[in-house]
Formats: structure tokens, sequence, C-alpha cells
């Protein structure tokens, strides 16, 4: 940790922080440059915090030098983590396509799903059994005869299911029906208590980046999970706030670079969510791939216009085929497959 | 609802949109300008989607008339509601300053926390027992024990207390320890089952701004609270995301006329967790209460510098004391008291 | 134009608005729903002002129907439009790397880079004799001795070039050196003087975004080029501010479809500036090309870490060589040459 | 400038960094601590670019410890600058209030204005003769008309002049017409020209924020006009860019104390430009006097809602009285005087 004086900091203020350094455990490193005093804290910073040192009057900044996260860095695991979800490997060479309804609906429009997921060559299939809506008022999800439905549509086409997760008390009714995927949702990306949750089972877990995320959040949120004892975490980039209102969220594609740099774990892309129109998703979904994401989550309905949900996201079958056609030219320029 | 056409809309479009305003309950009514067609949907259009909608090829644009929130709005109920929080208003005439640590960390600190804060004046004391933190190796918190050394101290200088629950499973125990004030915190404003369960009892909500939600989401997350029945919420604003980095959150001082207009429930500010540095918080203070805020939220720590979490945002007693002072008269030059 | 009108407006209100409305020259409409008063005005909404609507106490929200820009949009001209370079063909079937230092510093440097630029199979040049640094006290360019040096390199290998106009009473100076492209910089997207004055040129002009322009505005801006005579107008996406600081712009590849639906004028994409580091820049042009640009602005040196500014963002000239290869690729898939 | 390096670096790593340092003029000094290497450069950083250090692939992070501005620091100078505009000190223990019209329109909306402006006890008076308007075809001033036209109505009320230059080729015109005070607006904080031509002459500058300028940036553009000789710079807040819609900018309150903290220079608040919305004014001129402002730059027009432009932010004359008398109150309360 690195802490840098105001310029008018006397000698004993420097006895002070050198002080408060060795109480922490650390040991003080001072260096003088021409205009500020800087004091090096040699030790393992990850046992202080940086707050009590900045509470102090002389103290303009402090720096970490470490890395928050652990478990997670690529700093602990140089080789990328490759995550079995029901024998199909995320994050190895092979990209992997998810696909499916915004929300289970009913065991019509699953099994015309689970079809045009398995035609189109997607290896796993997503539906939402409990919505995150903005409003009250709003469809909530068919619940959990949602997740049977779920299932008994995707096992005939050999799809594992990867399906969200709202509230704690329904983790147990997940693992009974079998859900090859957790998601964890941008809302409740720091919803502690849930990670810690997921984090004392194996079931492998995607997590969405919060809405205004930092990257260094998202790692530390994941960290949560892993702390717990689950290792089998897919980061899922969905767009972030921005000041721009010409489509619902910004796709952060600079995000996907950035985490295959800091983290071992896989990268994946919902592109759905990002623009939130079916006609930017194509555009979209190349990009992702095309910039190293592991692999997409994409929404899919056999009738997009009738869809309960997010009508004006979903691709239509044909679109997605279309859509799979191209990834796979993409994936093979960068030397991976799909 | 309005829906705008595309420019090269067809007379067969028309008639699609039409057929679906009509299939939702809602009455089409076509207007032909000299450029676009613009058809209005005149009926509840609460029940309708607009996504499904803003699906057809044909339109460009989609925008809603009513206001999604209903309990909460201020077109439902024109007078400011006053909150009740063991005989003390908030909401009305008289400004309600809570303060207290940032965490509830020992009896002793408590209870010189709880003499800094009446002796100041204040009306109710914050501190939490359940910490959210970025950082799994973080102190997370007392727990249940702290519930209790709080409501000691507390009740003895006659204070209410306002504690952060942040998962659904503790609401029993907040409820056995008499919290009088429930703190749903900046990341759990749209964990949408937290806020189910907390509308089904009557204790006063403290629904703290998303860190990057804006102003209609807010509203619409309080409506989640307000339907499930309990119309017992404050609004707090705490800063939001944005691009600067020179201080922690962007305290939206804008935020507190515009929600006193849209809504009848009151607004507090805290602008510790805005500003991030104990020195901002009395510049921040006044600034909250001149634009109108119905309370503050601060946080006081006998020790600062000693503080196990946030120990640089905690004004010390006597930085308190000397900021009510200056509250008292910005309350007076606006006609309220405190 | 469409004027929604607050809950408790008033017969008197409402012929103020239809009145207001006449004086305007448009034509009022009123239509009754359930819950509100919604008045179309049926005429040229170009010739108003909304805030004058706005600013009446009965109004709620003013909505445009039509498109605030004209020469730019689509809607005015639906084909593609291919922008001519010196025979280069900017905006067509084929897609356009221009390369280059960040900075003019030498005639050796500007040869070196000239030659990278054109092995690569680089179709123009870019480089900075005035640089926009938010310091005064850092390197400001060469000036316009750099635009000589620029010209003779580039010369020697046929390649027109890109550089950047800063201050309006340089642009004589600019036609003089026969600048093939002028480049208005982000900072510069507003600077409506600017603007105006390369519109009375035909010079193609490369229109880099605004750190945080809304793509309506940055349309506009084209706009005002457009209005005074030059439609030779290339859209450059460059990342905007957000609130991550893991990189420094925020790529915003979204904004490459919406546009490319908006407006029928070429949208290329700077991927050296919108993450500022050089690791960055193959992830984020082969994403900007799978999305949809029309070409690219990245920045080479045949020396990075010794570049006279941005040294750790320029690619050095095998970099540029590998990621030639990739992009012809990607272009292949989508039915693009390179 | 401090050197973090990477976990992985080696000693040839070191090696090259510290040859670096050297070459670059500066001492370098190493300290290795338990996970990673730091390197301290001592000497004046501001010599040097940090990207060149950055460029190294070794080089995880670098860290300035001299802050990049000097003239406008007040490192430099402890006391507040206090700046003479025809007599009237702004940026002592007086506020100024600045009111008038957006935009100069005809003889007689000024000389009402000027009454407006006088009548209410303002010390200056606004108005612009250019106007930046986002659209090409909105009206864009009267141009130098205007200013006459102004400086007649304001001379009549001993009212010295605000007006804004966007051009710089219209410098020598703005002091022909002993223009007071030089507005430099929003879109061109970084207009690095416009900022150096202010800089060589001696009339006070009014520095609006860029749209989503940092701290740091809107800081080092004052610096621009203080290297070129002019220190009477005034920082002028009038909100950023956001992702809320419910209002037009977001005033950042909290850079008030920052800058005041930073800077001896004066700092005002433009609350009509913030909001966007005449009903929002008072609360935010109220929260920014309370937040420790030196002034306040309002618009004010005796019939708002025939204004030519921004016809829903300015308050009637009547509005401006009341407001006065509350911000009289306010500056009472914290020790200053109105």
């Amino acid at each position: 940790m690195i802490i840098i004086l105001r310029v008018d900091a006397a000698d004993a203020d420097i006895c002070a922080v050198e002080q408060k350094i060795r109480d922490m455990g650390l040991e003080p490193h001072v260096s003088k440059g021409i205009q500020r005093i800087v004091i090096g804290a040699i030790g393992d910073e990850n046992k202080v915090d940086k707050e009590v040192l900045e509470a102090l009057p002389c103290v303009e900044n402090v720096v970490r030098v470490m890395k928050p996260y652990k478990i997670v860095s690529r700093d602990s695991h140089h080789e990328n983590t490759i995550i079995d979800v029901a024998g199909i490997k995320v994050g190895g060479q092979e990209i992997q396509v998810i696909a499916g309804p915004c929300s289970v609906e009913t065991a019509e429009q699953m099994e015309q799903s689970a079809t045009a997921v398995a035609t189109a060559g997607c290896s796993m299939m997503r539906g939402g059994a409990f919505k995150p809506r903005s409003s009250p008022y709003a469809f909530q999800g068919v619940g959990v005869d949602g997740l049977e439905m779920f299932q008994t549509a995707a096992k005939t086409h050999n799809l594992p299911i990867v399906t969200e997760l709202m509230d704690v008390r329904m983790l147990d009714t997940f693992l009974e029906h079998n859900v090859d995927v957790i998601q964890i949702g941008t809302r409740n990306m720091q919803n502690f208590d849930l990670l810690k949750e997921v984090g004392k089972v194996q079931t492998p877990v995607i997590l969405k980046r919060g809405m205004s995320a930092t990257i260094s959040e998202w790692l530390m949120a994941a960290e949560y999970i892993a702390a717990n004892g689950n290792h089998n975490i897919i980061f899922c980039e969905r767009g972030v706030r921005s000041f721009e209102t010409a489509y619902r969220n910004m796709l952060d594609v600079t995000a996907i670079p950035v985490l295959k740099r800091e983290t071992h774990l896989p990268v994946i892309v919902d592109p759905s969510h990002a623009g939130g129109k079916a006609w930017m998703v194509p555009d979209l979904s190349r990009a992702a791939i095309a910039a190293g994401a592991d692999g997409l989550l994409i929404e899919v309905h056999p009738r997009p216009d009738e869809a309960w949900c997010d009508a004006d996201q979903a691709l239509n079958p044909e679109q997605l085929n279309t859509l799979m056609g191209e990834l796979r030219g993409i994936a093979q320029v960068i030397g991976r497959s799909l």
C-alpha cells in the first residue's frame, strides 16, 4: 500500500502515519520526493482498511498495490479455467451459445423454443421461471411449475438449462429440479447473502454484471462465491447504464479483454439485454465473439411478438440460425470453433 | 400510450398496429401528421407491455402517457404523507436528523455514539449490524448481537433505531428486536423478493436509491413495497455512480425537488455515503436541507479514525454538534424547524 | 409534436396550449384519454421550440415526432453514401483502415510509419500536427511543419492523409497543404463555429463523437456541417466517458448499428483512443468490424515506447500486420472486403 | 511518480524501468514488497509522460504523486483569490448573483431584464449574443448588435456584463465592446486555442465545466488560461451529463467543496442550465449557496414563456426577487453576505 501525504505534512504527521501502519502489522518505508512524502506500507495489505489511513488529515491519497481479488485472479491461476456443464466445456477453445426465451410461458412454447435452440446448434438453453421486473404490476414469471416445463422441453433435446435465481429461499428448489447453471441477475450482483449461498453448492453460476458495476466490483462479487467454495463461475457482460438513450444498455465490449486478462474464468456476453432490440442482436453478437468472448446468452422465441416479456428483443428461430452461421465464421478466423 | 410509426409505414402496418392495440383491450386513434403517422392507444396502459408494440417493425417509438407508479405517486395523494416513527414525524414541517456509526462495534462504542447523537439533538439513531461489503474478506458486521447492543444504547437516550436488512431470512429477527426503521441499502433497491417481504409488515422502511437507479426505477421499487401493503416508505438519496473520481458518489441534489413533486412520501439524504469523506459532509448536509430534504442520515463515531468501517467518512461528536447548529439556521430560512 | 398534459390540467389550460400551438403555425389536435389529455401539434415541428410548450405549467412532457436531423438522416437518403477520398471509397462494400502515429514527430518517424501503414495494406494514413492535450505543459504538436513532413512521407506511399483541425484560423493552411481528410476531434464536436467553417469546404470530414455526446447530438453536429454545404462526413466512434476506470473510454459498439440505421453516412471506429492500451486494440478492432463499421482509425508507431504522445496505445508495425490479417477474415465472413 | 510492476516482472524488467526513469531525468528508487515491486521516480514528474512508462509490458500501473495543475492549485496559493469585476469582488466574503436572460433578444427585453436584475439586488448581468445551439436550424443569437443592446441596458443600471465567447475570431470585438466577464461555455471547456487566447487578455473569465469533464480536467483547462497569463478565472459548475432523464443535467454539488479545496479561485454555480426547468432553480440555488458557492449565474426573463430560447428554465422577475431573499438568509447562516 502506498500513502501519499499532503504537501503541508509535518514531521509529526509522518510519525503518526508510520505508527498507524505498524499498528496494522505492516512495515512503513518513507520516501521523500521533491514535493511530497510518500510512505510505502510493506506487508499483506488485504489485512488493512485503506479508509483508516485516508481518515488521517495529512493523507492525500492511498493506493493499493495488490489486487483485492485472489481466487478469481489470473495471478493465482495462470491457465484458463474450463467449466464443465453436463459435459459441455465453457471457457475452452470451443465457443458456447446459450439460447432460449426470456421467460418460460407454456409447455408448447418451451418445446418449440428447445427445438429452435437445438436446431440452430446452440449447446445450452436459457429461460426464466422467476422474473425480476421493474414494475410490481408486470408478469413476475410462472414460478416453480416453469422449472418443470423447462426441464421437460430441454431434456428432449439434451440441452442443459440456465435459469435465474432471485431469492435465496428458492435455492433448494433449484437443486431439486437439477438446474444445470444458476444465473445471478444484474440486480443481484451485490446481493451478498445470495452470493454466499450459491458459493456453498457446486452448480456452475453465471454471474451477470451489475447495472453500473465496475469490473473490479464484479470480480469481487465473484470472489464472494469463490471464497465460499464454488469456483464454477462464468462472468456475463450484459451492458451497463449510460447517458445514451438510443438503446437500453451500453454493451461494454472492452470488458471482455480486460476480464480475460484479470481472471482465469470464462466470460460470456448477453447481447439481447444489452441493446434491447432484436435488430441489434446479430451485430452485437458478432462483436462479442470477435472480441474474445467464450460464449453468448441470447433470447430466442418461436413468435417474438407474442412473448410475455421483452417481446422486442428476442430473435426468431430463423434469425438465430443465420446468426449461428456468421458466428462460426468469426470463430474460425480467431482460431476457435463453435 | 402513443405509438409513433416509421416514415415508411404502409396502410397494412397501420392496421396491424390498430389490431394489436385492440387485442390488448385499448382503443386505437390514428392521427396523420405531415411526415409521420401517430397512433394513440386509449385505455389503461398499465395493462399492456410497450415492448409488444415496439417489436412491430413499423414502429419507431412508443411513449407512455401514464406514470407507471400509482400508490406512491403524488397524483394519487396530493398532500405530503407524514410517517410516524415511534412518535417522531418524518415528512412534515420538522426536519429529522438520523445519526450514528457505520457499524455496531461494541457496547461501549454504541453508548458513546448514542450520547453524541442525543446531545447534538438528532431524533433517531443509525447503525449497521449486518454490513454489505464489496470484499468477502472485509468485516461483515457483528450480526444479531449487534441489534441487541444497538437497542440497549439507543433506548437509554430514547432514540428510535434505523438498521439495514440485507437478507430476507432475517426479517423476523428484526421484528423481534423491535427495529424501528428497516433500511434497504443501495445494492438491494431492486432485490424484489426483499421488497415484497418488507411490504408485508408495517415497520417504516428507508429505501436507499440504487447506485445508478433512475428516479423512475426508484419510485417503482417503492411501489413494490407499497403494493404489498406497507405505505410507510422514506426515500433516501445517497449519491449515484458517475465518471468523477474525486469523491465516491455524486450526490444528486436535483433528485430532491423532483421526488417531492412526483411522490407524497418523505425524502431524506445520506451525505456520508455520497461524498465518502468526513470533510465534505457539512457542505453536502446543508445543501440537502436547503434543497428541501425532509431529513438526513449521517455517520458519526466517537473516534472516527478507529472505526471498523468507513473510517474516513464519519463525523466526530463535535463536528455533528456544529453542523446541527448550521442546519437549524437553514431550516428556519425555509420555514421549517429542526 | 405531442404534448402530454398534467393530470390536473383544466379546460383553460387546454385552450392556452391550443392557442400557443396555433401561434407557432401548427394545428392542435386534442385527444382525451382516461387519465390524461394529449394534444398533437400537426405541422413542421422543426419550426418550433419545444421549450416554449414545456414552459407552460400544465404541460407534463413534450415528445418530438420528427427527427431533428434532416440532411444526414437516412429518412432523407435511403442508400448508403460512399465518400471518395482521393479515389478511396469510404462507406461501400470495402472496409478502409486508416493507420499512423498519434503525432507527427520527425521526417524519419513519418517515413517509417508510412512504410508500416502501406506494408500492412492500410489505405490511408493518420497523424497529428496539432495535438489537443489536457495539460498546457504537455507536447502540443510540431505545428505547420508537421503537415509538410506528413505529406512528404504519405505521398511516397500514395496514402491520402487524415489530420486534426483544432483552430478555425488554421483551415486555410490545411487546404494549402492538401489535407485529404479533416478530422474534428472529440473536444470540438460541438465547436459550432469550426463545424460551420468545415461545412463551407468540400474536403471530407471525420467527425469524432464528443466524449459524452448522445448519438442524436452527434448527428446534429454533422447536420451543422451538412447544412453549410459539405456532405462528405464520416462518423468516428472513439469511446465515451463512463464510470469504469479499468480502461480509458468505453467503446460504444452499439452506436455502430444505431448510426447505420439513422444515417446514410459512413461510420468508422478508433479503437486506440477507446481502450487507451495497445493490447486491447486488436480485440476492439475485430469487434468494430464484426459489428458493421466501415473502417478503422488505428495508431501505429515504428517504436511505440518512444512515441512523443500516447506511447502506451500505439501498435508496432508487426502487430498492425497481424491484425490486418484477422480483419480480412472477419470482413469476408460478413460479405465485405478489406 | 510511482510505478507498480506486474507480479511476474523479472530483474531485467526492473532494470529497464530504472533506465527509462533515468532517461527522463528522474531518479529511480526500487522497493520490494511481499507480492510486487514498486519503483518510485523522484524528480519533477511534470517533465515526463506517464504513458511512456505504462507502455512497458512489465508495468501494471503508474500513479502520479504531484498535481498536474500548478498556478490554479491551492498548493501554490493558500489564500482565496478575489477577482475584481468593475469593482465587484468575486470569491470573497460576499456572494455575487449574476442574472439575466438566456439570450439577448431586443433592446426592450434587455432593458426590462436589467431592471429586474438590479431590482432584485443582483450584482452583474448575463445574456448571450452568440448562442451554442444543438441544432443548426435553431436561433443562433442576434450577434454583434446584441453586445450593444446588452451594454446599453446594463450600463443604465450599473451592471457589469457577462457574455459567452464561442469563436476565437470574435475576441477583439468582445474587447471593443468592453465585455466585463468572458464566459467560456461547457462545449468549449477544452477548446484549447480559445483558452490560450483568453489567457492572453486580462478580462475575467467564467469557465464552465465541460459536460462530462472531471474536476481534474476542468482545473487543467483553467491552467491553460492561467499559463498564458490571465489568472482572473471563475469556475462555474452547471451540471454534468448522467443516466438520469428526469431533468437535464445532474448538478454536481460536491464539486463545490472539492474545488474550494483544490484551487484558490472562486466557484459559482449555474442552477438554470443544471436542472433545465424554472421550478427547480430556487431549490438548486439554495443548495449551491449552502454548499459554499461564491455566487450564482441565473436565467431571468421578463416573460419567460416568450423567451427565444430555453423558455422553460428562466425565472420571472418576482421569482428572482423571492429567491434573493432566501439566499440572503442562507448566506447569513454560513457567515457570508449577499
